[in-house]
């Protein structure tokens, strides 16, 4: 997955380096997962110029701005924000029933409540999605923009980003894979030459000690993660 | 402060056990404490009727209702459903400016967007809130009911619930603890035998391995937390 | 009507009094129902540590808590708010199509227009609410959780509690009786020990004649009513 | 009030007879007044094109529209209408601080939450506002229209009519009385020939007994009221 | 089309004069030929007692407030306030697919976001509504009303007006054209003695030189166009 | 005007060219000056991968949409996208009070509604902005931060560009260029292959007769402008 996930952003960029956390769950599929996918997510913000977290629910964005060296960009942020460049409503086709409500959640959060008309489920698990499940995606796709009268699909999993073009080819509508558009909004970031404001909400965090399993999450005062 | 919050607690229910994780941050101040308390509450959740998870910031609530064997309340939830019970509208009295927003993120996701006419910092970390910062507190709220023209007051963190009496009493208006507002909510849906819904949002998820620091945390298919 | 729904109430708690006023329709099922059903409540609102006003389309609510000498809570605010405990979506199951808007005025109002997905009518007149509707009424919810792809069920008529468990136990979903809802939420404020704000919107109405078939329900300058 | 609110009303149409009912308070600044003033207002809803509600809070609008036998249009409505046509933001200036939430919430339900800036008492109970009074609530629409950075006053009660034309030659700026603005919205209405929908919200109320001092009020099958 | 529009406003004015710019598109039915109606219509806002902007997109509203020396109505903006205050709820009729997401954008503004339940095109063309066009409208208009369970019509396109009436007659429910609810709210305006307000948005725009094909439209700074 | 703001476009990206149509006003400060900006812009649509409109109120940016042979993005755009990936709140700087709502639909429009805290004016006409204008729009940017409790600046005119780096120093936050914002956002369309959707909204407007002096502007069936 990461690999794959690499690859499809290395067509955008050639500085891409992908990495996965050493810690945490296999895929992302829950509230759950998503806690526990955070705290590894925190131990790789360091040594590049800006930061993608390449899972659609955006995980420990907030956390991540406050202590990376860079700006940073979460994949459902940037294909929602993307697919309004293009059209004036979207739809998201997700992989479980269950993430609906997250990719909700997210496009309200992100100010796409009335653009986005719509989150479809394939019910396909992330990790079962290899060549054969991109026409099942596809077609529930399709099927979104027809029910939906949406004009734009945003794919609701990192993991689906080897599908945009054929996607796109087939339902003849702008298809956004959110890690790739995550990846040019970074570069965006870098070339404008502005980073995370320190002002408020992501001023760097209170240093404090930290307990058991993760006391070495512990930040000291002098010096970020 | 845990003792001193279940102290709190059990002023209105003799039935509660409060419990601090055995990782994690020593207090939570900001989105990166929020993150990394997550894990240890999710230890947490098992052997009781209802849970209540004690800090303004209702960490990990989502994934919690997700693997907890019954049902959970979040404090912010709980004390601002409760102030919309007395009054059209109220002011949150929080620790650190910082987390301002966080709060307003939560009035909205509690559907009290309208009803939460501000946030107001005392700027005093929360292993400071001590006997005499009570005062500084109190003042805050009095200038908040004020400027905000708003009806009721809501305690922006878990540690400020010693201090209720004592600022309702001189503002004259509904003083809401989190902590002693979700222990009834609590109470109510044990009462009212409802449980987390397993449809959608927070059905169990599925089961899958977990690496490296976490794997520990790895949900088997038999079995919850 | 009135014994039924204290059967239900006391299902939660042993301390309630069902009360039906003297003056006023039969039922409610209009706004002008509505209306006229509101002065006979306000002439019930002594004498108890709290009231749960047993109507879902919650008459009166504002005038109630103005001169109620303790916390008023209302059914269909008290079932929305214990829904979004238990889960993120809910649907309304009503009596009649013509009460729909009612129900989504109320969720607008009380915060719940995004976590309300549905309001469904049965089309059963409320006083004909007896055992054997409550076939209909399950159908109806059953069909509104997979229509609206909701995770509980808010039963919208203070009449429908009798079903809530042989509902629940159909759809496999909590689903939430307003009444019973409303008497463990109108406990949990005599516990913690806060009622109505006096502050701006339900501070007590300035005294003044009232005229005609109403005269007496003039405030006096020395009482509440 | 009733001769000066009609005076005031057939400015802007010869045709309006003003009535005040029988029944209720002599004036209407809480929650308590406005609904024990519904019953007596809906008596008055016939021998008209059209009705208006000449009490800023639009006392019992649905219920006239259900049983009225041609369209009926709230001054608060028809005034926060009128000043969207020829500003993008007004201000609302009432009289007492305890109808302020009122006016918030009928800025929401008319759709004018964005447009309505922000809503000023003067402090002047109802019967107070006699020709003296007009400095204040233009002292107070002047401040008010600085404060806010509106480009709009609306007059926050029926009483204060007689004052639109002082207000607006001193403030440069557009002012409307709600009911001179209901009166011709009401000919409107009756000049297009459409009257309250029968489909849905608005149907005839189901007939049925009416108990104890309000028996008079049952609705019969044949006939509206 | 312009006497038909002219007719349809005479019904309920006898003060109307219909006139259509000199410059721009046979009719609009795109942002493009919106944008390209403005112009001309901006060269006709002189010599009346106040103005109605005759196409459904309301195309340069703030533009020819500014301008105009009475105050201005779109019909959009009209239409949807007057089914306001006949039902609570409407459904828009519109003629082709692609002008959808432009009704809802003005629902959005004119505060009739939740009272529009949705818009349906009758994919004509604004040139063909001719005498037998009006089936496929009516059509329309009693499958949105059933599928929308709203309450009113309103029709979203000029050259619709003829059919009001029989319209409302198939579908016994208000319809509203927009030409005639701008006229009745015109004329509202001018016996309400008020007029654009010229504090903020709608102050005279500051004049500057014009170049090119557009130089006449340059304002002096002595008077308004 | 367009020298200064093609030499910022050109510090991030060493592909633009800057173009300034030949018709229209000298500067856009109102709407009627918006408005008859639009149909010059709407003649330089052709020639390159992706256009950006360098006006902060996004004049005409539906209607280039429609008709460009390439993506378009908007100045006021851009920037609120940019602003909302590195804070969660900005205040905008913009040049006349009378834009200020302008700039306020445009946040609500692109879903900033609630990350947009204020908007405020240097009274400094657009053509003005020079060097010296650089030190009021610094102030009014460090009182807007403060006032509003935002994390970063929106610069809400295409003429302030130049001011970005300066201002930035001065104020220790991230101050947004729409401009600079808008270039990197184009390429980033063109670097990951999408363009603005010709489903529903966007699709190219049907070709029809264009009258009188705009007759030009008449599209063929067989092509885009």
């Amino acid at each position: 997955m990461t690999e794959l996930i690499g690859a499809c952003a290395r067509e955008v960029s050639a500085h891409v380096t992908a990495v996965s956390p050493a810690m945490g769950p296999a895929s992302i599929e829950s509230h759950y997962d998503e806690a526990l996918a955070v705290p590894g997510i925190l131990t790789e913000l360091h040594g590049a110029d800006a930061y993608v977290i390449a899972c659609f629910g955006d995980p420990g964005l907030d956390a991540a701005r406050e202590v990376a060296d860079g700006p940073v960009v979460g994949v459902a942020e940037a294909a929602m924000h993307v697919a309004t460049l293009v059209s004036r409503s979207f739809s998201v086709v997700t992989t479980l029933g269950r993430t609906v409500q997250r990719a909700l959640d997210l496009a309200d959060r992100y100010g796409c409540a009335r653009a986005c008309r719509g989150v479809h489920a394939c019910e396909i698990p992330v990790l079962d999605l290899d060549d054969e499940a991109c026409d099942l995606v596809a077609e529930v796709a399709e099927a979104a923009l027809r029910h939906d009268r949406s004009e734009a699909i945003v794919l609701g999993c990192a993991g689906m980003g080897a599908y945009t073009k054929e996607i796109a080819r087939r339902i003849d509508a702008p298809v956004i894979d959110g890690v790739q558009a995550a990846v040019t909004l970074a570069e965006s970031l870098v070339r404008l030459g502005v980073t995370t404001s320190r002002k408020g909400e992501y001023a760097a965090p209170p240093p404090k000690p930290y307990a058991g399993l993760l006391s070495e999450f512990a930040l000291r005062a002098e010096s970020p993660i």
